[in-house]
């Protein structure tokens, strides 16, 4: 077998680095552009997706009982016509079953090894992992080749630092020796050996399918877990062009390849409870809807549950030295895919008796329409709006976005519109909906809105908006939080009550995408608030996913 | 406030090398010998110890509704008199929520400080203690000495040590700079806080009141999170003892002291259930009954839940060069603290048709001749006897003694009797029992029987040992198990299917007390069977009891 756990060392020695220091650093390139490139990689990238389409995926596993496929295009409006194996469980679990052994007992850098690989070979398919992002979850190709690709990938190999650190903290043997006075003396030989817990069972979310499965994928199987991916009907083909390569790579190294499956399924009929209340299933990695998730965090007793859900995330802006500036970096949270990140802003709020700028009270109205004018120069040119925005991931986005346009009503301050993208006529897109409200209004923002809608909440006043923003933080989940002041006292009181809340805040992000997470060094997720309990990455994320045991023996 | 912190940095560091090379070492004395220590600390340890009696126990406490104390020595039958603050839970909790946002927002080293400073105070008190635990869990005062004092202190020390590894491996700050392109470019400050996770409710046992407890103490306590100690009814004294010490640290550096409370409770009305359905709670460490112990695993969805119960823990003999020797091992282990350990030896497991000593089969009623004789070997010495065995901590295990004594009828093979200690003449004592087995008593011995009772199994042959003794600890738990063989083929057999049956092993033990858990060496309970879900002590066993905010702020 190669080597890849030395071939690959310089990556995770810098990944692990990168942990330690959390500075700024990608294993992968972010930009499709040609002019890096070339113009070759990008259209075989293309071709290899559109060969993939109207076609059974190739992949041969245990216990298929039907090929499904449900994916349309939210560009075309098509049918992507890829048919996944849907497998019957029972023989799924017995050919994992049988995977198990040979995998546990492998040594932790050789499965370390395995994953760097895997994600090396997941770094060579980006461009044609980019088209099925985008014709799937809806992301534009820019997006979806740096947040499906560089910066999902990046996530894995943070997630899979800290599993090589969490492992090697355990030496693989040790010499005891002491007396025991009149009980005797002894001399011990130690071993230390790591097991796995169980099946892990990795269920992916349709808007960003590899930005969580890769940690998750990582995580497991470095420690020796078999892993099940569990796609998004809508948003499978990413999912399964990463299984398809975990597969090959396993085999090539003469491990058994249902070390990791796809589970495909339908909405109709749905696989994941099967898969999770499975009694191998030791391990549960969900990134979805707040409802699911909560329904998966209480009620799998004895198994690891991770989830990343949602949260109705916040910009408290109370005063700011350049209003434009300000309104821009909100107003491009509010584009970026079309608001279906995690890290997306949907409540933004403003004293009601106007925001600070530059010394001067500026009136709410005002502020609104700096937000909203922000928000229509970024649609400005069609194919900036095209690269921001991408399109809905689903319909129920768009009955989502009609649903509060009729809420709305006099509330309305920016109304949500269709985009032209030239050169998809039939893409599902909806331009941001902006809706004043007043804390009268709180049920109304109060929960996660999924989708371009969001909400500008006159508070009473400053300290109103804080307590607005971090008790709905505390109560509905937050993943992001933003605050925008001039005002140091404002700030430190801004920041203690986020984290009071169990939220992470950032403050005055200007010229720069805000919703961008960075892996490495952004901890993703607090798990101290009800957007999730699993976060990306920290030794809590894997550190449970393992166990030890020991032989100990006399020396001679 | 003392720097606690750089004071003893010495010995946290010396711990967490110990845990990274897994090598013999203890932080306190294990020998209340008046040779080390001299004439003056044992007798002050003993006075302290009985000025303690017959009163209220010093402590201060919010919520108290009522004075308890149900102590009866095993040793003298009399009951300790000692009262403990019953606490009303809503008051107690709300004292405590007053109390944590100073805790939580105080630096990690400052917490490890205080831990740091507690475990050496608890070391000055462990002549005391060793009194308290004699007259509560019956232990000797030599076990209660080393067992209660060195050996649960080295465990605390151990999983703070884990505790102060996780934390530090978050940096408190880092910059982090890129550019984004077209899209802008960013110099972000960030800054990482732990935050606790809540309430830790730590439920003690009655056997060893302190090993456990301090481990889950300063896990909790250095991650930020309060205490709540609930000791067992009938061994409270010496963790009531550890409560007043932790109050006192805090108090002097500044702290509230209601980080740390005990909440004494009685057998007709208990007060755990209520501590850890508390929605405050989210932490709970358990040490005692397996029933109880599952029932907590499966029924505290959303906490963070640590068990150790207990299982049926096993020898398989299959050939030794020495029997004599052999047979004093295992019958140290039926002996010691009146097998009321957790790693005491249940089941002996035997080839029916014998066991090859130095090459010559040796047929079954041999062998359990011998370590019957083994048994009575370690008892003939009465002043070593009452060292070996200690007492039974409460009548429930004589009963349970006396009820296998009637089950085993023709079965029996040594009868157990009372130990009679010359200091003591009313102490509650019984020597091992020793009922013979076939498989055909799988029911009987299946299951832990808590006291000094065990099986000599014959099983149909060596590997059928194995699979009975392997299968007993996949179903019904094991903390330690235990192969004697001179076939070297058979032992990498038996670590395997130990190993595979999610249990840890010791090979030919001989000339030390095979009972003995190492801190900072043998990872305690893996977790992978059913005699608890949490390890003594690894990342696992602190990574979650904390989460991580953070803020960041783009530079000027």
């Amino acid at each position: 077998m190669t080597d890849w756990f030395s071939k690959h060392r310089p990556l995770l020695d810098k990944a692990l680095d990168a942990c330690a220091r959390r500075y700024s650093w990608s294993g992968w390139p972010e930009s499709p552009s040609t002019k890096i490139h070339g113009e070759e990689k990008p259209a075989a990238g293309q071709a290899a997706f559109e060969a993939m389409l109207q076609a059974d995926f190739p992949l041969t596993q245990p216990g298929e009982v039907a090929r499904v496929g449900e994916e349309v295009s939210p560009y075309t409006g098509e049918p992507l016509g890829v048919r996944y194996p849907r497998p019957d469980p029972a023989p799924l679990f017995a050919a994992i079953a049988a995977a198990r052994p040979q995998w546990g007992a492998t040594t932790p850098e050789q499965r370390v090894g395995v994953c760097l690989e895997i994600l090396q070979r997941c770094g060579e398919q980006l461009f044609a992992n980019a088209h099925a992002t985008m014709h799937t979850s809806g992301q534009s190709y820019v997006m979806a080749f740096a947040g499906s690709g560089a910066n999902a990938l990046d996530r894995g190999l943070e997630a899979l630092a800290y599993a090589h650190k969490a492992m090697a903290d355990v030496p693989a043997t040790a010499r005891w020796e002491r007396s025991f006075g009149g009980d005797g003396a002894a001399c011990l030989d130690k071993q230390y050996r790591l097991l796995p817990r169980g099946v892990s069972v990795v269920i992916c979310c349709a808007t960003f399918p590899l930005w969580n499965t890769y940690p998750a994928l990582c995580a497991s199987l470095a420690t020796g877990n078999p892993v099940i991916l569990k796609p998004h009907p809508a948003a499978t083909l990413p999912v399964a062009m990463v299984a398809r390569v975990c597969r090959e790579v396993l085999a090539e190294a003469g491990f058994d390849p249902n070390l990791v499956t796809l589970a495909a399924d339908t909405r109709e009929a749905p696989i994941a409870l099967q898969l999770v209340e499975h009694p191998d299933t030791a391990i549960v990695d969900f990134t979805g809807s707040p409802r699911f998730g909560a329904y998966l965090e209480q009620n799998c007793p004895g198994k690891q549950v991770y989830t990343e859900t949602a949260g109705c995330n916040s910009v408290v802006l109370e005063s700011t030295d350049d209003l434009a500036a300000t309104a821009r970096a909100i107003a491009q949270s509010l584009c970026q895919a079309s608001a279906q990140m995690c890290t997306s802003v949907q409540n933004i709020h403003l004293p009601a008796d106007g925001v600070r700028v530059a010394g001067k009270k500026v009136p709410v109205a005002q502020v609104q329409a700096a937000i909203c004018e922000a928000v229509d120069g970024w649609l400005a040119e069609p194919r900036r709006a095209a690269t921001l925005c991408g399109t809905l991931f689903d319909d129920a986005v768009l009955d989502n976005v009609q649903r509060y346009r009729e809420l709305a009503g006099e509330r309305l301050l920016r109304d949500s519109a269709p985009l032209a993208y030239a050169e998809f006529p039939a893409a599902r897109t909806a331009s941001p909906l902006i809706i004043a409200a007043t804390e009268a209004d709180r049920d109304l923002y109060r929960q996660e809105v999924f989708g371009p809608v969001s909400f500008i909440v006159a508070n009473h006043s400053a300290q109103g908006c804080l307590d607005d923003a971090t008790s709905n933080a505390r109560e509905c989940g937050a993943i992001t939080s933003h605050v925008y002041s001039t005002d140091e006292a404002f700030i430190d009181a801004a920041v203690e009550a986020y984290h009071a809340a169990g939220a992470s805040v950032a403050v005055n992000l200007h010229g720069m995408p805000i919703n961008f997470a960075a892996a490495y060094s952004d901890f993703h997720v607090t798990g101290l608030n009800p957007a999730g309990n699993a976060c990306l990455a920290d030794l809590a994320f894997v550190t449970a996913r393992f166990r030890i045991v020991q032989s100990k023996r006399m020396a001679a």
